[in-house]
Parts: structure tokens; C-alpha cells; sequence
């Protein structure tokens, strides 16, 4: 029997509106065409929607999902205006969607999430001083708007730490650990564009993640947390149930909630902790959309976070994201997608994103290892 | 805590063929565009596949989880070999495909299940001759050729029964109950095409169903059996467990498995039993591909049915049937559809067809209603 705590964290106080329900056959706008737009459409279709993907890139997996799709650059007006057009309410599969893009489609359509978690999110700076004066610890840290910050800096968070972008980061791209002030002055010159964000080393003893989604009606419900193992700066596995306190994981959750509602949000958002020895907690970001490591939701949750996004969006209520069984997500990164189908056994729950090419560092798939409430698995 | 009995019956005794591996990225041909169409594409989608749906019907909802479709006839020859020119494998969601239109693919591309499975399952009297020489039960019948079958067949059955088309039946359609010659007569001169099949009633004390799957390589695995109650000729629910012993789960899953290795067959099957009260089982019909009574498993099973069906006709692994938790799956037929979204509560994964005319009887979707291990759902 595993350890089974549904936390579905609900907001009672927040005042209800009356959501305007999406219809069934309805079409959601999805922006991005990668492995989340893919799964976000699949979910969709099990909603009885129909999905319509907008994206550059015409290889996109996300298109072999759906037999609507827009192939242009995310500044084509007249591409988003069609788009907007042709779909009941807009939503994205990544958070630099360009301002200026979702403030085009929000005044045609319903952008969900809205421009101000976009805003929020994009930049490092707004997002940890925006989390911090909800009274959320985030990590000590100093902007870098010229190399003469530096040394300040390391002199007052510990002398060492890592040196961020303030935008465009994923997967530890656009950032370098830095021990004094010769490779700070190298990350410096090498991070663009500027300014830069210096963040002190966070003694953490694990990183957890929490999935939480919000409703139109002001709703919350939040997964279990997974805790989270990161390699080469990409997303490892994720293992459900995470080794915390129930007393941290009940923190977590409200800080999530406390963050969508702070954003006034629809859908879900990923917010990543730092698990501190003491179980304190401190936000190291947060994602305004379905997050890697909420992908063993799919496996082992009576809603997943696909469906939770898509329900959210539509203004449907909210799943229940009750979990049935532990779970270790792991991702599969270049050509550790040969895994499905040759490495499948009992247990075990893939998941192929459908890509034509595998590259180093490329996330292709995942598997979700299941172990059944029965121990015979 | 539910009552897990994950009970998949593997055939260690068949000889093991080397199985080819449809790789990633190839595409998967399913003739029908229904609602088990569909969710077939969907499974296929989330391993890495990609899917062609082939069917006569504009407004097939299949098509809209896939890019690529055919709109043709089942006779139109050209088109059939357009299609299987731009499939690896070829599969269906129903089992009445015309004798020639699988016969033309099958020299073309693998057809899986083969057309073994379809001749013995388009015609009722074949079905139960087939699975009585298999030593399992079938109900008592007689065939009906002409009008003057009818009363010897009354006489040796118990005097009322049900007289049924022996092609093209479901959901109830193409059968009439007959209590008296007067009545079997009038049933007779009304259905079409003849022969028809007399059968005794059987007084059984439910109805459970089994889908089973075999691969390639000839290893079985069996979900656990569901309880099903029909309600004007089409299925209700489906309830998981069945209230019925060990023994008789155990046997309805052994003749599952033993009808599919007598067809060599690859692919999921559905068997439906009739149970007495003595927990001996009579076959009622079986089903040569993904099954209305089946689509509880991809709300609580490791791997569902339709994921598996797309497992076993790509020659990979067969999944781990194992089941999470107890579940009630309910068919919304008609304008019940509407329960999506307005009557979701927790504990419910919704599924909706993405139907755009709701009418009656006609199958829109479906809820699962799922207890989780925790009891607090």
C-alpha cells in the first residue's frame, strides 16, 4: 500500500465568479507545437475539444495531434489574428510567449494563463520579487547590471553563487556557477543579454515541485508534490511520494495556491522549491503552464495535469488530482528514447513525444515506473 | 482499500516468435473513425506513433486527432492502396470490415487482428461453433434457415429465446425476443439478412466481460473482469471488481486467452460471458478489437486497452494490466452527454467523444468513477 495524501488544496474564501463554461466541440488555441502542446491537444481531445496549434517550427510533434495548425512566426499579425479567429480561448506550452503576441490575442480571444503571469515569469528579477512580497522566501539575491556589480555582490551573499539571465533560461541554460570574482567576470561577458541576476548558493537537501491549477472561479487544487532530481541541469526524475514532512508539503501547496492567486491565474502553474534541512522552504521558479515534473500525473492521478489545464482554461470545475499509487517519473533525454519499446517491463507507463529527430540533450519521452497498491507490480 | 486482483494470464507454453518492433515515428492505419478509433489514435499518439484514420464518414470524430485521414468508401480500391502505401500496419475499431477490403490490405500490409478473427466474429454461428470446439460454453442455439427451423428449435430450447441476425448485429440492434411461435415468427419475416440464430435464454445471474491482448509473440495478458449491466440493448456500466469469485475470474480470463491463441490473434479482444449461478461461465459474443466494456482501464490500469491493442499490432511488449483501484465506468448515450461538464464531481475522469450531433442511443461518452485507495475520494 503506498503512501497515499491527497492534498487537494481548495481556496474557500476566495469569491466565486460564475465561469462561462467552454462547450463541448469547442476549439482551444494552444501556442508552441512541442511536447506539451502535444499532450495539452491529447487532453483536450479526451475533454471533447478540438485544438488548433499554433507554431514556427513546421516539424512540430504537436502537429501530428490535430488537423488544425498555423505554421508562422509568433510577430505574424495577420497569422495570429487567423488563429485567434478560428479558436474559443488561447493557451501556451511555454512562458516566452512575446508580449506583444499575447497582448495581440488577448484582445481577440481569452488568453489563459493571462499576460500578467507571462510578465511575471519571464523575467527572473520581477518573478523572485514578485514571489517575495507575498512573504514566499525566495533565494538571496543581487541584480547585475554591470560587471561593477559583481563584487558586491559575491562580498554580501557568501562569495560564491550562480550567475543567471534574467530571461529566456531552461534546462540550466543561461546560467553559471561562479566561485569569485575572475569566473563571475567571465560568466559576465559570456551570459547575454544583460542585466543578469546573482543568486546565492541555497544550502537546499532536496528540490521538490508542486502542480497547481486555478480556476476561473477562483478555485485551487494542487497535486502532490514530486521531488525532483536534476542531471546536467535537465530534469532527471521525479518520485511520488516525495521525502518531506507532511508539514512541508502542506506548505508547498499553499505557497503554489498563494501564487495563482496572487496572479489572479487560470490553469496550471509549476512552482519549484529548494527543501531546506530544517523542511523551510524557498521558490526557486515558477512556470506559468504543465511542467515536466508533473508529467507522472498522467500515470497514477484520477486527473492529470493536461486535463486539469484544459478544464481550467475552459472554465470547467477542476479535476480531482487525487494520486493512486507511487510513482518515478523519468525523463528520457537524446537517445535514451531507445527505452520505448526496448526496455519496457512491468510496471511501466511510456510516453514518446513523437520527435522525427533525437539530439543530445533533446527531451523525447518519458516513463512513469508505477508501483501498484497491490505490491504485485 | 479497493480490491486489487491484477490476474494477467501469460502462455509461457507458446513458442515465442521474434517480434518486429514498429519503430517511433511509424504510422499506424485504423480503418473506422469512431469513438474506439479515436481513442486508438490517442494511445498511439502518446508512444510515439503516428496515425492515418480511413472512413466514409466526413465527419468522422477520429479525424480530429490526426492529420491524416482518408475519406473513402470501404470498396474504393484506389483509395485502400493510397492508404496502406502511407502505413506500417493496419488495424480497426470494428469488427464488420467487408471480407475484400481486409483481404486487399492484408496482401498489402500486416492486418492486425488478422482476418481470421473478423470471418469468425462477423457471423454468429461460426463464433459459437468456433469457441464450443474449443471446449468453452456457449449458449444453446439453433441456426435458422427458413420458417419452418423455428418450432423444432422452439421445442428442443425451452419454448422463448432470442432470434438474432448472425451478421451486422450490435448494441441490441438485429435481435428480437420470442416467446411463442406466433411471436418468432413475426421476429423472423423482420430481420434481415437470414439465416438467423435461435438462442435459448440463458438464466444467468450477471454479465462480466474480459479484453484480453496477445502479441506478436504470442503472450497473452488479461484485465481483470468487469461487470457490466445493459440498459435497452446498449452497455450502462461497467464495475470493477466483478462480484465474482476467483475461480470464475480466473476461468473467464483462461478462455479469453485460449479464443486468442485458436485465432493466433494480435491485438485486444473483448469476450463477453454470461455467468450462472453456479459462477460457470457461457460466452456470449466476443469482439475483435478495443471494447465499450474495456474503457475503464485507462482511468485506473497501468496500461489501458487501447494502449495495449497499439502495443501487441506494433509487435512490442504487452502492457502491465494491472489495475489501481475499483472503478464504475457509465456510458453516456444521447443527450446525457450534457453530465460533461455540468454533473463532474471528484473522484470522475470524464471522457467525451468530440461527437458534434448528440442523438439517441447514440454512444457521446463516457465518466469514470473511480474510489481511490485513500477512501477519501
Amino acid at each position: 500500500m503506498p503512501s497515499v495524501r491527497p492534498r487537494a488544496a481548495r481556496s474557500p474564501n476566495t469569491p466565486k465568479r460564475t465561469a462561462e463554461l467552454l462547450p463541448l466541440g469547442a476549439t482551444i488555441g494552444i501556442l508552441g507545437g512541442g511536447q506539451l502542446g502535444r499532450m495539452l491537444s491529447l487532453a483536450a481531445s479526451r475533454l471533447g475539444f478540438k485544438t488548433h496549434i499554433y507554431c514556427p517550427d513546421p516539424a512540430s510533434p504537436a502537429f501530428e495531434v490535430t488537423p488544425h495548425k498555423t505554421v508562422a512566426a509568433y510577430d505574424d499579425e495577420a497569422a495570429l489574428a487567423a488563429f485567434a479567429a478560428a479558436v474559443d480561448v488561447v493557451t501556451y506550452e511555454f512562458e516566452n510567449v512575446p508580449a506583444h503576441t499575447a497582448e495581440f490575442l488577448a484582445a481577440l480571444k481569452p488568453l489563459r494563463p493571462g499576460a500578467k503571469a507571462l510578465a511575471v515569469s519571464q523575467d527572473r528579477l520581477v518573478e523572485k520579487s514578485f514571489i517575495a512580497a507575498l512573504g514566499i522566501p525566495v533565494a538571496p539575491h543581487r541584480a547585475i547590471h554591470q560587471a561593477g556589480d559583481i563584487a558586491p555582490a559575491l562580498a554580501e551573499l557568501g562569495g560564491a553563487g550562480i550567475l543567471k539571465t534574467t530571461r529566456l533560461g531552461y534546462d540550466g541554460k543561461g546560467q553559471r556557477k561562479v566561485a569569485d570574482r575572475a569566473t563571475a567576470a567571465a560568466a559576465f561577458a559570456e551570459l547575454q543579454p544583460h542585466p543578469l541576476v546573482f543568486e546565492a548558493i541555497v544550502p537546499f537537501v532536496r528540490e521538490i515541485s508542486v502542480i497547481v491549477a486555478r480556476g476561473v472561479d477562483g478555485a485551487t487544487a494542487a497535486f502532490d508534490p514530486a521531488e525532483n532530481v536534476h542531471r546536467n541541469g535537465i530534469l532527471f526524475t521525479s518520485t511520488l511520494p516525495a521525502n518531506i514532512s507532511d508539514a512541508t508539503a502542506e506548505a508547498a501547496q499553499r505557497h503554489a495556491a498563494t501564487i495563482t492567486q496572487a496572479l489572479d491565474y487560470v490553469g496550471v502553474l509549476g512552482v519549484e522549491f529548494f527543501v531546506l534541512a530544517d523542511g523551510n522552504l524557498i521558490v526557486n521558479e515558477i512556470a506559468p503552464r504543465v511542467h515536466n515534473s508533473g508529467h507522472w500525473t498522467e500515470a497514477v492521478c484520477i486527473t492529470d495535469q493536461f486535463e486539469q489545464h484544459i478544464r481550467a482554461i475552459a472554465g470547467w470545475p477542476l479535476g480531482d488530482p487525487a494520486r493512486l499509487a507511487d510513482v518515478v517519473m523519468e525523463n528520457l533525454i537524446g537517445d535514451e528514447i531507445g527505452a520505448i519499446p526496448a526496455q519496457l517491463s512491468a510496471g511501466i507507463r511510456p510516453h514518446a513525444y513523437g520527435k522525427t529527430e533525437s539530439r543530445p540533450g533533446r527531451k523525447m519521452g518519458h516513463l512513469n515506473r508505477i508501483k501498484a497498491p497491490s505490491g504485485k507490480v
